[in-house]
């Protein structure tokens, strides 16, 4: 029986000029440790489900994705983390949001999948449910890395110059954020979760040789963002969705216009009602993200175990493997330098 | 051009031997004034989007309904409220979850959509941008009825003991959650936010002259749930969504259940995609919901003003308007009492 497996690092942009090389590698290495990890529990029988949970949590732990150790930080300097994780088999989910404790929010989200009662709890709430259920804890230190603050430091400063310009009266506002109004494609910082600045949130999504397939994303959500802002990530049917008639959807971008495309779940709907492939339902799906101003990237994966992992960013980090082909992991290489995967 | 106005104000059962006849005459009393304010609307050229506002804000003033003043009450006591709102136009998004300040989250949801930066935003941060955004505000006392008061009591006394019988160490988690494993159709209290001590979210969906659609829904959750346990009601594409391809929805139920089917998405999408009619959607989209073991309905309006108030429980109060027919408003009458509402 075939299996295959796919993650993502985060679609968005990863210029020479401000990411370092040495990051590059990092991610390089902890994106195949991931893959090798999710593919080491589908070789030997194991769920889609425990799969992805498994890959995920390597990118969690990792310091350069945006997701667990190394998140983004928010306008007050805080990281805040969302994760959520779906089952095909039964449509089971679990997820949570602006979680500060819990070391790894995707175990947190598949403790609350399997406990069966929510499928989505949020802030302290959600910590005390990790404290309860006996889950690892973090101090709120553990996830901050230099790298982010410096990053936060910079986004500040720039994102109060522009506000202050454009938006009196709006200077506490997060300065990534999209813009009201009408869509601005060129526009700098319109990018949310994915621009130049951010980006890194994690995902992954997996076919086990039962013929089930799961899905999970993990984010710290974007730089400078209001502390309660919560992203398409948690979002069962945005972020993340799973369902064992169609294909198993992991996405990453500027969170709120995958929202409001229903975004993973749009993947399921135009493979289920559609008859659409699943090259054509991520890429239409993505065409109405970016419709509505927004870009980004997922990766996806249907009951055939066919892989795709389109993005309309600059970049986007990923990796994959089947029961037959090699682990392959891209960084900076563009869409489509990679047919078998892309 | 036609116009067209649909309300709910909660599917679940409103058993006589629990529900005292002058709270059924103040629920059919205030689904008549939201029905009205948000007909003014209509009749006068105004939008769905301020129509389904209009009407929800009523809602969310009544004391009858399980959102704004009146909500359910959280294990600890407290009211904690989700609401989001979606126009078709442009399928811009606002919801807010969790809120205890603002005097009607409906509005602090309208507020997030027109700011166009967060379509979600969470809890004390959400409260803080009701304040930033000088929206009015209240005590947390205010939502408290004594109703929902004594609701939380007995709830608390008979699931402690259900739960202390049922399932050891858990005895801190809600009594009214969905219970974990297979579902048991008719398990007590497996009806989540619409069982017997439950429902009374609300609900609008409209249609303007413009031919734009709107969709709203507010709510208290449920009782005694975890207080931070987040339903279908802020989600968009789960409880709420609009898109002037298709139709609006606002659902209500289990909302659980309703996430895991991506449900108002999903009548979205077999509207979209399927070739199905706004009566097959609904009926199909909420069989989904039943077949995973929750119940509920939801009101839902096409792009033609045909409206349709599907529901699985015993009892979902609501209401219709048209340009061209009469206010109607259903309590306790059975789904098929009023063929051109149901």
């Amino acid at each position: 029986m075939p299996f295959a497996l796919a993650l993502h690092g985060g679609a968005g942009a990863l210029p020479a000029s401000r990411v370092p090389a040495e990051r590059i590698d990092e991610m390089r290495r902890d994106l195949a440790l991931a893959l090798e990890r999710g593919r080491e529990v589908l070789a030997r029988g194991g769920s889609a489900l425990d799969a992805v949970v498994a890959a995920t949590l390597v990118l969690e732990d990792s310091r350069v994705f945006n997701a667990g150790r190394g998140a983004v930080l928010r306008s007050d300097g805080s990281a805040r983390l969302d994760a959520s994780v779906m089952s095909g088999a039964g449509r089971r989910a679990g997820a949570v949001c602006l979680v500060r404790v819990a070391k790894n929010p995707i175990r947190l989200a598949r403790y609350v999948l399997d406990q069966g009662r929510e499928v989505l709890v949020a802030g302290d709430d959600a910590d005390q449910l990790a404290k309860d259920g006996g889950l690892e804890l973090a101090t709120p230190d553990y996830f901050v890395t230099d790298y982010r603050r410096e990053q936060l430091d910079r986004l500040t400063a720039r994102g109060a110059v522009a506000l202050d310009h454009d938006e009196p009266g709006a200077s506490s506002a997060p300065a990534t954020l999209p813009p009201p109004g009408p869509p601005a494609a060129s526009a700098p910082g319109d990018a949310g979760g994915t621009g130049t600045e951010e980006g890194q949130t994690v995902g992954a999504v997996a076919l086990d040789v039962h013929g089930h397939v799961a899905a999970a994303t993990s984010t710290g959500g974007m730089t400078n963002a209001r502390p309660g802002r919560v992203g398409d990530s948690p979002i069962i049917g945005a972020g993340t969705w799973a369902c064992n008639t169609t294909a198993a959807v992991s996405a990453t971008g500027s969170g709120e216009y995958f929202v409001r495309a229903a975004f993973a779940h749009e993947v399921h709907a135009r493979l289920r009602w559609g008859g659409d492939d699943l090259d054509v339902a991520t890429r239409e799906a993505l065409a109405l993200v970016v419709g509505l101003g927004g870009r980004g990237g997922c990766v996806a994966v249907d009951l055939r175990g066919r892989i795709v992992t389109p993005f309309t960013t600059e970049a986007m980090p990923r990796a994959s493997v089947t029961h037959c082909s090699e682990p392959r992991v891209y960084v900076l290489e563009p869409l489509g330098a990679a047919p078998a995967l892309d």
